[in-house]
């Protein structure tokens, strides 16, 4: 580990809903990553909450539980607090007070930030300390730091974004179900993905706040939510889905901001988009952000838009990077190699013969009856399971057929015994050509 | 602009190839936003370049030319060296000189980072001084900056990335064109997608040098080119990728770290992925890169993985980084709403009336004939050209019919007096439904 410890930072969080017990969940659970990280241990100093006594999913045994957000923002032990509260008013009063305490801040808050920011981020520059907000876009997507810094060297041209998981899932359900806006919205609702009163969300409002945040950062401007153009999804029916689907079209809710010869469009509504883009293609409540920039041409940053863990995963990066800005020198701010240099951990590095996967195998055979049970008797006796066997037309010009075989996962010497035995049959008149297979998880 | 403007950074350049040129072009063209951003301007004091006298597409008046890459490294103006020369031994034994002279470096140079990184990190780390390198994975993708900083939070789990441009062109030219390796290649290295020699790419090196970067800042490991297992696309025919298109897979050639039970697996291969995929649906020269981590989940980063503009884009953010580190207090390194506060500008928001998009308009039209000459007139009068009309068979309980209509782009304005028109009809018995159409460009 480190070789002089520092002294642990102490964070106060505001509010133990679900992101603030994501956010207890991460920092605990990678604690020791995190410190190699950040060059310095991240220490929960207290949080409050309003009941005290609930339980919510996480361990809190390890810090201080207090009714009252002002005990955290007057604390003088903390030096980081954390607002997970949610709402405008009572999260800016606390805000600036802790502000004013000099105390820097992160936070998730879109709506605060697009409404207030302008006002927050001038008291924040006075008292000299920062005001950290990933969370407040796209979830888990480190999308703010990408355009604030990952793109610097561009005009930012256009952004378009799937900010809002809720919209992009009942959108979804409507194609794949083929079935109505208010059914799916109920289904939203009873999976945990819609809130009660979802008209946040449905109505825009929620991506509308989200989009002031993104073309204030990309164009210079400052937050001007008043001036966003807002339009549901309520009144998308099954049938416009299914018509712009015929069509070659996905519909999605997007925020586009953009420059045009007159200024620089804000806007929100439901949008055709040519099924064969990328964005198109991302369904359910992942969200997708298209950044076009004039130096590096279209992006695209994909990832989890809400939830317990992908939004501590932003909360937890804005504190880190806090602390590596409290901690170290400027040149040393991000180590090299993203941890500090001796914690590099030694850990072995799997040989080929270990790796697992599941393989596409190519075999030339003789057409002959028993050549196929004699292969998969090889693999079976090797415990590779089958997944599918493709056995081609011969191509004509011998007697050999080509036979694709696509196994489920194994270890690579499996396979490699697999193959030398199935090489040595007689009927396989060519070397067993592999590729491997992987499944992932997008 | 800026209050009190500071001195001008003065950076380096060691060579003028493409990227050396597009980074001087990014820098020259973008010069107010950069320097909005970084808050101090960012100066070319010169370049070294083998052949001085040769026009390179970039304008060279601005800044010295010199033929010998020393005097950049001694030239005791200079604060930043900026090394797009490539190669090993003489990049690095510049890039150590420039260290030990306490320059901050920045390089596109994966060969060097991967192989000779540990050693170079830790002359800077001495000599305190900063070596920044996102340019030398995924292009202008800001992947390095993503997981050391962005999924800071994270235990990362696994990164899998299409991050040869030159192998995906390739396999991506096989599978539309149903041609052959050698066929495809002739044409990558005509279009300039591929080197005179391209063993490098073909044969997973370059691949390979990326893959060891990025498994080093994701698990907290040293840099280990040399454990990494690399197979190339050379053995791919077009039968193959057909065969695994009929499973339902594409192959792509993907670099993959990821923990397994027994620690680190490092390697890079031609892989089925399943075609629904969003990795497995980026085409071309692009690259990707898809990284789970255990709080995020799977996130993908996806962008022009070479060429001169996107890699300068990577290059100069790195530079904004260095500056934006020399320049500031660490609490306002990065500006909350990315550029200096002051320098944000008051453009024009766009009123609705003036966005420019394509529109689907969907109407409800009694079934008779002349009512599509009618709407259709209508349209052409405001200079609305048509996509596609598609009309729908009657639902059957009335004698209405849905007709669909795909515009091209046009001023919101007209469509409001367009589809105004089109109500005042008497055959058009709803109100006009209009979904806005965006083909973006990714």
């Amino acid at each position: 580990m480190l070789d002089s410890p520092m002294k642990p930072v102490s964070i106060g969080l505001l509010g133990l809903g679900t992101v603030g017990c994501g956010t207890v969940n991460v920092l605990v659970r990678n604690a020791n990553e995190i410190t190699r990280r950040a060059g310095r241990a991240i220490e929960i100093g207290m949080a409050a909450t309003r009941d005290p006594a609930r339980d919510r999913g996480c361990d809190t045994s390890g810090f201080e539980l207090v009714q009252d957000p002002l005990e955290v923002v007057e604390s003088p032990q903390v030096e980081v607090v954390v607002e997970l509260i949610g709402g405008e008013q009572n999260a800016k009063d606390l805000m600036l007070r802790a502000i004013n305490n000099r105390k820097h801040v992160v936070t998730a808050n879109k709506a605060l930030i697009a409404v207030h920011g302008n006002e927050i981020f001038e008291a924040a520059q006075m008292k000299k300390v920062m005001v950290a907000f990933e969370a407040a876009v796209g979830g888990g997507i480190s999308i703010i730091k990408t355009i604030r810094e990952g793109l610097a060297g561009n005009r930012i041209e256009q952004i378009a974004g799937i900010i809002n998981g809720t919209a992009n899932f009942v959108l979804t359900g409507m194609r794949d179900q083929d079935r109505d806006f208010a059914a799916v919205l109920a289904d939203a609702q009873r999976l945990g993905y819609a809130e009660a009163d979802p008209s946040f969300d449905i109505k825009g409002i929620d991506a509308a706040h989200k989009l002031t945040i993104l073309a204030a950062i990309a164009f210079g401007i400052p937050l001007q939510y008043d001036k966003v153009y807002t339009e549901g999804i309520g009144q998308l029916t099954r049938d416009d889905i299914k018509h712009a689907g015929e069509l070659g079209y996905q519909i999605k809710h997007l925020g586009i901001a953009r420059r045009n010869r007159d200024g620089i469009e804000m806007r929100v509504h439901p949008t055709l988009i040519p099924q064969r883009r990328l964005i198109a293609n991302v369904d359910g409540v992942m969200n997708a952000i298209l950044v076009c920039g004039d130096a590096v041409g279209p992006t695209i940053h994909y990832g989890a838009g809400a939830g317990a863990d992908p939004t501590a995963s932003a909360v937890v990066a804005d504190i880190v990077d806090v602390v590596r800005a409290l901690t170290t020198d400027p040149e040393n701010r991000v180590p090299h190699l993203a941890f500090q240099p001796g914690t590099l951990a030694s850990v072995d590095i799997v040989a080929p013969d270990e790796f697992e996967t599941a393989y596409f195998l190519s075999l030339t055979a003789v057409d002959r009856p028993g050549v196929l049970a004699d292969v998969t008797r090889i693999l079976g006796d090797l415990k590779i399971s089958i997944e599918a066997i493709l056995q081609k037309e011969p191509p004509g010009n011998d007697d050999t057929v080509p036979v694709i075989i696509l196994t489920q996962r194994t270890r690579e010497r499996y396979m490699n015994q697999a193959v030398s035995k199935i090489e040595a049959l007689a009927a396989i008149t060519q070397r067993v050509k592999r590729i491997r297979v992987e499944h992932f998880n997008d």
